[in-house]
C-alpha cells in the first residue's frame, strides 16, 4: 500500500463543491470515479480543504492510499484521461503513509478575485465578484491588516461547523490592484467555514465606505458574526496553495 | 426610424457562432430576441463580424434600426437585463441611418492566445489553444511580420466564402509574452473566413520547428490554402475591436 499526493486544479463553476454529496456532482466525486477505475478498487481521498460550490483551486492537495501500478510519473496524465475539463491533476507523488493532506497542512493560501467596471465583464463572471461602484482599496488594504496576527475569528464564521477551536493565525493579508481588478490575498494556520468569504464582504463593505477601516478590532473582540459584514460570493474564492511542514 | 450602435462583449464557448442559425443558440439570435422584445417589434441587426462558434468578443459592434422609446443611456441595462450572462451590451450610442456596422468598418483587430504547460490549465480551456512542447516565439513574430501589408490571402481562407476579393491588408501584426501565455494581435482592414486562425496554426508550425520562418512570402504566392499550416482552434479567437472611419 503507498500513499500518493496529488497537486489538483479546478474550475469550480459548475460542481456543488469539492465534498461527495449524494445526488451531486462534486470535485471528490469526480477524482473518486477516476481513481478508483485506475486503482480497479473503490478508492477514498483526503484534501486539504473542502471549498465550497463554484469556488476554484490552483493547487488543492489530497492524498490517497493505494496498490495501483500506473508509474508516478505517468499518473496525473492516466487520471486526467478520465476527468472532465474542467479538473486537472498538475502532479503526483509518493509521499509517506503518515502524510494527511488535512491535518499535516501547515498553512494555505486563498486568493479572492474583485471585478470593477460599468458592466460586468462575461469573461470573469465566474471568476470574480463584480462590485459596480469604485472601491476605496487604500482602506481596505488598512482594515485587512488589522485581520492580521492570531486572533478568534468567530465574528467572521458562519456557523454550523464543529471546530475544536475558533482562534486561526493570519500570517499575510495582501490587496493587489490591477487594470480594474481587486486581487485580496489571505494565508493562515487554517480558515473557519465561510471565513475568507466573511472577510471580504467585511472588506468591501469598508471599500464602500459603509463601515470604518479601524472596525476590523471591535468585530475580533465581539465575537459576534452579526457585526461582520456579509458574505462575499463564491465565484471569486480560489484556493491558491497549501504549505506542509514536510 | 433611429440607428442604435451597441458594443457587445460576449463569451462565446455556449454558442453556435455569431450568425443567426435555425435551432442553434447563437449570440446574434440572443441579441435579437432581446431587442426585439423591448421594441415591441421583430427586430434585425447587422454586425462588424460574424464569428465562428466559440469564438469571443471584446467589443463586437453591431446595428439595428428601431422606433423603441428606451432612453439611449438607460439601454444597455435594459437590453442585458434580457440577456444571458455571457452576453452583454457595454455601450449604446445613435448613429446616422446610413450607418452599417458591417460595411462602414476601416479595420478589425483579432487577438488569438495560445497556453504553453506541461498540464492544460482548467481556466484557459475555453479562451486559449493548449499548446504542450515550447514554441520559439522569436521565430514565430519574424514570420509573422511577413504577413503585414497588402497581400492576396486565399492561400488562409477558408473555402466556401464568396468574396469579391481576397486581397487583404494587414496594418499590424504584433506577438505578446507573458507567463506561458502568448497572444497574438492581428488589424487588418478585414479578414477572409478563418483566415486569422489559419495564420495562426502557420505560425503555429513554424514555432514548433516544422516549417521554416520565412516560408510565409510562399504561402502568399503560391495562392494555394495547402501550403499553409492547420486551422487553429477556435476558443483562442478574441474579435478585440473594430474602427469606422466616421
Amino acid at each position: 500500500m503507498r500513499n500518493y499526493r496529488l497537486i489538483v486544479e479546478y474550475d469550480g463553476t459548475n460542481y456543488h463543491g469539492f465534498q461527495v454529496q449524494n445526488n451531486h456532482v462534486t470535485i471528490q466525486g469526480c477524482l473518486e470515479a477516476a481513481i478508483s477505475e485506475i486503482a480497479s478498487e473503490p478508492t477514498r481521498l483526503i484534501s486539504a480543504g473542502r471549498t465550497d460550490a463554484r469556488v476554484h483551486a490552483y493547487n488543492q492537495v489530497v492524498n490517497f492510499k493505494s496498490n495501483l501500478t500506473v508509474p508516478i510519473n505517468k499518473l496525473p496524465v492516466a487520471i486526467n484521461q478520465k476527468l472532465p475539463s474542467d479538473i486537472r491533476v498538475k502532479h503526483a507523488d509518493l509521499v509517506s503513509l503518515e502524510f494527511n493532506a488535512r491535518y499535516e497542512a501547515s498553512s494555505k493560501t486563498y486568493l479572492y478575485q474583485i471585478c470593477q467596471g460599468e458592466i460586468e465583464s462575461v469573461f470573469y463572471r465566474n471568476y470574480a465578484w463584480w462590485i459596480k461602484p469604485t472601491l476605496d482599496v487604500e482602506l481596505m488594504r488598512q482594515a485587512g491588516k488589522h485581520l492580521e496576527g492570531t486572533n478568534d475569528f468567530i465574528a467572521f464564521a458562519a456557523s454550523g461547523s464543529s471546530v475544536k477551536t475558533t482562534t486561526r493565525t493570519i500570517y499575510d493579508f495582501s490587496l493587489e490592484e490591477k487594470s480594474g481588478k481587486i486581487l485580496l490575498s489571505f494565508t493562515a494556520d487554517g480558515f473557519l467555514y465561510k471565513m475568507v468569504r466573511n472577510m471580504v464582504g467585511t472588506l468591501v463593505e469598508i471599500g464602500l465606505g459603509k463601515r470604518q477601516a479601524d472596525s476590523i478590532p471591535e468585530i475580533l473582540l465581539s465575537k459576534n458574526r452579526e457585526k461582520a459584514g456579509i458574505t462575499a460570493p463564491p465565484q471569486g474564492l480560489f484556493l491558491k496553495n497549501v504549505d506542509y511542514k514536510f
